[in-house]
């Protein structure tokens, strides 16, 4: 397993992250991991690997886009000092050009979201062992959707920055297209982007494929 | 407008139609009309007819399939004594053949829901001036989306039902589909099942067409 | 219909306008329209006129006078940038002289109404692409009240600005007149200044019809 | 004063007598009086009458017109055998027919109203010391008001009873119209029915002048 | 009656006074008046005298001591331009003596509430119309009792005060004793401090009796 | 100390005794002991003697009279199997007499007090180890005083039945007079009847006195 | 993995299985999985097997014992027609012994828990196509400590039980005590009987090994 | 007793001596003691020696260390101007370690912990009559509990601190491990932290112990 004894991760998001964080800082060490996938990537952590004391950090925010993550990336990122930095973000910047097409300061368009994506991650690759970039994502089985179309542009962004920079790299949208074979969208979420615990499980362990956790392994 | 002096209009229906209507009758004019389209049916009425004295209940119920309707019908539909009445039911007998899949007993499969349907309507027409079938809807513009393809089934059963049985009939899924060729779901309902206000307004309109709701009228 | 593809409307006024929207700036889009008739307004566009991608604000505050308008103009108007302004003002600058009496320096004489009102006109017409302007009422059929012979005074005042400024205009009081030759006041409001939904809708459309909105459109 | 050592006077009506009394029975000395009239009844009588022993009780019930208090009158009047009874109804048989029109079971019209409350003045006053009978009102001092008529209509009902059956008797109406040829109805209620403490002030004074409250007395 | 048309009367003092008041200021006439015997005094006035807009203002405060008193005296009392004041202070500057010894700050000893009510009374009586000084009570009617013969003190400095400077004065002692005779203390108040609903009468009343409110006046 | 291995202690009283207990049951070893001197006492056996497994229950129930607890006495005391029982009644049989004496079917006269309390004794002396009768207080200096005269009567009463009966006896009222001799009664309760914790304290050691609970012994 | 298509699999137990589960039934389908073990369970087998369908049921309670469990046995485990059965119990069997120990009705001895706890079995087997036995745990690494000691006590009997029936088996304190090796219990519960999220990580990952859940697989 | 006539003991820890108590300052006098060992304390100085008028102050703080006692102890212990001070501290400068050890700020190490209590002590004792210093403890038999073992270390400072200054000492470990020699720590605290009100009254006495409290005296 790549993370080290004693190493902070810090993870980053929207409210797929957030899921009732705690505030300031989402320490899952003192409760605040919230509900979502980042308390079940806390629980495999401590239980599979209590002895490397591995430092969980939650400061998803629920409606961020990328844009407000830039402003406060300094607090929220770069003063928390982590070993390692997981980034899934994207969702709202596409949401909100569909749900709020006449609030068009809420948009984040693909360039504005490729430019502050990349300078973030350039920025803060040399401060840390490991950076994990994960895709946006959009629970929809229909390819020709307008959203899930725009999402998959996105995603595709994030992958050529993980190629470009050398990062980690985490395709939730395949990871949910595999489960969209077998079942329909709604027993993952009631609205295509929240997932229940299921849907978080499926990320929880996408996200520690990346990072070679050994489900073998017992305490 | 077909509703005439003094007339009674009972709409029955799922969480749509409910809205946190009054309990255990939603009398409009005691302020239980709920949130949804019925209120704004009941206030096109009260401001465009007033001196119509039309009486508006709603007897929508969450969660509710057709089967749910059959039970309460005596209590909810019969005994009110309705001069109008209005059904707009099927969503959650699809819905929950897609979100709850392992939960058998939830389903309402599509010849029960006919028998069903139909069954009240026989039975209740002869006691009432008219009706109004209005068929459920999904707010999903992929006509491959399986949930979409099973919604479309049922709205078929309705205009089946209408036809044979000579009652009013509002094609509610035309309806939202018009729009859809302007704008993203998203716009309209968070879940593409319960619609916002702009989507109340659609259903309402759509309803008022049905029995000749003159809208140049100033009262 | 007068309001065109992508323009903002900013809806001004007080308790009848405000509803419970949204702070600090009732976005219709963010479910900040609040539950009276900008609400109603909102939804007739939105599913109207769902192509023109409409942008409606409510920035109507209870209790205010067109004095408390003033104050706030700059930011609650004019950094809000509107294609178009509704204004609908002066119940409160009214009442306060009849139940509070002994609050001298809540009332809003009529010269201070009328000179104030006009100023804001005068200062924000060439801003915008229109302003209607919208009478205070009060839904009191006895013309001999006291408080409905001041209010018609202050209804007059605003005829007057529309005039001399040529703006749009609103005659509400008219309007609930006409629906007061059928029915009582207490159909429609229970204090004679707050309408209920069906009192809401006569306002929505009274506004609707001065902006040629067409009922016959179906997106 | 008429009330003498140790007796109980129960006060009957709706909303205006109930003013969120105590549950089942509104025992003044329990702290069950409520905020209104018979609050300031009840401080009137024990501050001026301590040694009397009088004891309070009101069984006003929102909402209430004489057909409901028939309905209780067993349990609500007869069986907490007091020695005098004061019932101020009407006001909701009347309100219901202006703001609920197309309710009519809620209507109470003036024969049934002035039937009932006859036959339960006439089964009570053998049982009892004294009756104090007291008008509805509406504040409204508009005389052609269609809503003011009707009540003035049930008030002189209530008169025509008082003198039939030989019982005391209070015009409300009478007693709030001497105030409004000062001041507006504002300022002594929100809706024209519900008084403030004001109201409520000269309601518990005209009932004390009714059973001959000596003010200049002093404890 | 000493108030005349359009005067703000001020009422400043402890729990007693301040019942629950609006905050910052209790403006009777916007629903501040509190649950005590301000809102008694503003009710006696709005409907014996409803035609001289009679202005009542409580700015009683909870726990206060004239020590607090004078600490808000600009803001509270000067600020607030009073026509009449009437002040009733004392309870807890002699009761923290008694259930809190082992707290000295709390204690405001004799001769500095003399001295500081002195101060208060000479400066402000130029200003105003008039003055009324109430004494604090206790409502015990054992006159050896430690806590009461304290509060006699402190009753006797208030006359004193009233009499070297010429105001209004109401010995509310004097009255509730009057009562004491009568029914036990008990009847008025749980702790002998804050009186019930008929307790704030006799306070109402005592003050009325000092401004020679005429009770026979019906407006 | 009296109380042996494995003992059950029952406690029943009025408020004083119930201190927000556990329902139905306050079983202290469940943390239903309340707040009051039963959890003190509680506290002192668990911790003095922890080896004696001693179960304490509180039966307290606030507003309770002597006749209260006869209507109870067969469920909250026989049917627990008590091996000890305290009783501390008496309180509210005496308080009601002077706060509400318009309700006198809430006043428990010495005479029913008596007989009632001494058949309750009677009745259970044969079934338990032991019972401890203790009196009702009243936090007043003044000997004077009507309602501690009356509060005086009950406790000989209680000294009486104790004598007679063979039972255990604490006279809480002495046990106050001596604290008051160094104090004033607002520094033990705010209404000179319900202990604040230190009033508490001097109860529970009260009846730790009588029941012999060694101070010196150390678990 | 053992559990078939549409197999519904039941899980009973106390507060460690019960964890705020939904009521009367907790259906992991409808949200009502509990925050615990269970809920992470379903999360695994839904996103690892979501083409299976399986019904995952929460009916554990709070606080209870064997005793509770065979009292409810016939409608929380023989109704629901369970495929598979998953028990853990016995934790407040031991405990009450230990914190309670002077309410000895509420103490489930060692044979009347090995007998009770075998009934059940017996009973249940020929009707699920399988059973898993889960001891009790008590998070305590000291093996001399008297609550643990008879805590392995009872652990040692479901073994037994497991054996004679030929059911599976998980022996969760084993699996803690791997843990434990490493880390001290505070990391995995405050009070060393209810686990945080990663204890239940451990408890999930435990039930599912014995199912042999391959988590290799993704959907 | 060592405290003397209108002393001051302020009392200063975690959230053994936190309990709720009154913010800013928890004064015992105003009702601000908390729940704890300190209400006891006080309650039994109160009902003991009333005359002394002494005065408590509760200043813990839930979730402090030594670290924060110094952050906080001019405003908090300085600046109160105590005649005698007690301390408590060290849970959670022990605790943090053992369950959250990926937090390492949170650790106060034991040299620390040293240095900062000495200096504390150092500064303090000058200015006061007198201090208790009171080991941390752990309601923990195990003496091998490795958590135990740290925790002894701690209170093996707090000896020496307290032999070098010349302070009062309370050995609070040993005190609660007497009575473990009788009973499960599960009787007393929930997670061998906390104390219940037995737990509390242990504390309580072997502080009033150290103070030469005489437990015979009788107000």
């Amino acid at each position: 397993m790549l993370f080290g004894q004693g190493d902070k991760i810090v993870l980053i998001g929207d409210s797929i992250t957030d899921c009732d964080r705690g505030r300031p800082i989402g320490e899952a060490g003192n409760g605040g991991a919230g509900h979502g996938y980042v308390e079940l990537v806390d629980a495999f952590l401590q239980s599979g690997y209590p002895e490397r004391k591995l430092r969980v950090v939650n400061v998803g925010s629920s409606g961020h886009t990328v844009r407000d993550l830039q402003a406060r990336w300094q607090t929220d990122v770069i003063d928390q000092k982590p070993d390692w930095l997981t980034i899934m973000i994207g969702t709202n910047d596409v949401w909100r050009q569909f749900d709020r097409p006449m609030l068009p300061e809420l948009h984040v368009r693909i360039d504005e979201y490729e430019r502050t994506l990349e300078e973030l991650v350039v920025q803060t690759k040399p401060l840390v062992k490991g950076i994990v970039l994960m895709t946006p994502f959009f629970v929809e089985a229909c390819r020709e959707d307008r959203m899930r179309m725009e999402m998959d542009r996105y995603g595709a962004v994030v992958r050529a920055i993980a190629e470009r920079n050398g990062t980690l790299f985490v395709d939730t949208q395949t990871t949910f297209d595999r489960v969209l074979e077998h079942i329909y969208s709604a027993q993952l979420t009631w609205d295509r982007v929240h997932p229940n615990k299921a849907g978080h499980m499926i990320l929880a362990r996408a996200l520690l494929d990346a990072v070679e956790f050994d489900y073998s392994k017992r305490a």
